[in-house]
């Protein structure tokens, strides 16, 4: 945690919180805090500043915070990223936000296995754990919003053009001619596919919806590598 | 597996190779292949090109091999990077394996644990069962070799100048002044740290040695997503 995520609840008043369960254990036994101590802290969707630990005791800590700065700037990107299979998801939530995404559709394609979008991951409190988990690394308060599209087609005709105009609308795919640009100035649509890719009718979709397809090189990665290269390169 | 490696000892001869194992494995259930399927094979250290099943048994199959084209070119960069936790170094091996790292030293620094010394993922026979996944995945047959140094100081005082002459000389830094460029048409040497980063004195001595610090951003990165944000952008 370079960052300790407060909520509204934590306040006993203005400026001083009582913090049990995970992050008490974190931050007592990570951070092995004694009182006196500073720590980073952050209240969620509000500003990021310095919490002082003005008591320990076996369950629960207190902290005067001061919240002076506001949070990082978010990557001016929507991520439309086919549901990987589950145990990836959760490392790819926490990663996207750690990086600044604050919005992200999950997609199905044609090979995103059907069994993915029953798993215990997507419930609402697991993706929230791990969204807390990615703004807690990325020293972010702004949580992203994640929202889920089981079919393609009416997302990529009703929904999308909403969403892309005015951006740059890029797909990420291996077998582009075209190399994925550098340091864009502007906001990005960007859609990642499933291992094995898309398939050629999916990328003709995003052709016809205004995407451009792009490579990263000949060499294929995993979507826990090809989003943070793209996400590095884009921005 | 994007590609699947062959070595010398798996050829019966010129063009035919038999194939058992953690590889027998893959073909049959996940690519689920069948006798007349094609699929693309590569040489350690060697040409890629395609192996047509001519058999397969209950143990073993059998592939007519035509190997006609070049890996693709290494990405020029040597990474020197702060020995990570176990379970993290493996996925690294893979990651930079994959995106055409060849080059890697494992380096000591003030916040890597002293324990992660001691880990047997840092035996050879673990390590080289990550840089084969990371070419199996990245399409490639060009071993990275990976080195260890746990002296930092002679390390950066006897060996670094002849590794980064020549070199843009990069230390990531989430301090640093300078942004991390994009697409450098040189060389890169890029030193990268531990969780918790580089102490400032680690910092000055990379900035003795030639090497510029450079950041991302504001936001504090996990080794796992740094290494490919840097790689996406640098090259």
């Amino acid at each position: 945690m370079n960052l300790i995520l407060l909520f509204a609840e934590d306040f006993v008043d203005a400026h001083r919180v009582v913090i049990e369960g995970r992050r008490f254990a974190h931050i007592t036994t990570i951070h092995r805090a004694v009182v006196g101590d500073q720590l980073i802290v952050g209240l969620a969707e509000g500003q990021i500043g310095s919490g002082t630990v003005t008591r320990i005791d076996r369950q629960s800590l207190e902290m005067q915070t001061e919240l002076v700065f506001d949070p990082p700037a978010p990557l001016p990107i929507t991520l439309l990223l086919a549901l990987p299979r589950p145990k990836v998801l959760s490392r790819v939530i926490e990663t996207i936000t750690a990086m600044g995404v604050k919005e992200l559709f999950l997609i199905n394609t044609a090979r995103v296995e059907k069994s993915f979008w029953q798993s215990d991951r997507l419930d609402d409190d697991v993706v929230n754990a791990h969204l807390i988990l990615g703004l807690e690394q990325g020293k972010d308060t702004r949580l992203p919003r994640v929202q889920m599209r089981k079919k393609l087609r009416p997302f990529l005709e009703d929904e999308l053009p909403g969403i892309a105009v005015g951006t740059s609308s890029l797909v990420a795919h291996p077998g582009a001619s075209q190399e994925c640009p550098y340091k864009l100035e502007t906001a990005v649509t960007l859609a990642i596919g499933p291992e094995g890719g898309f398939i050629d009718k999916e990328i003709s979709m995003f052709e016809e919806a205004g995407f451009t397809p792009v490579n990263l090189g000949s060499r294929i990665l995993r979507v826990e590598s090809a989003i943070p290269a793209l996400l590095g390169r884009l921005f």
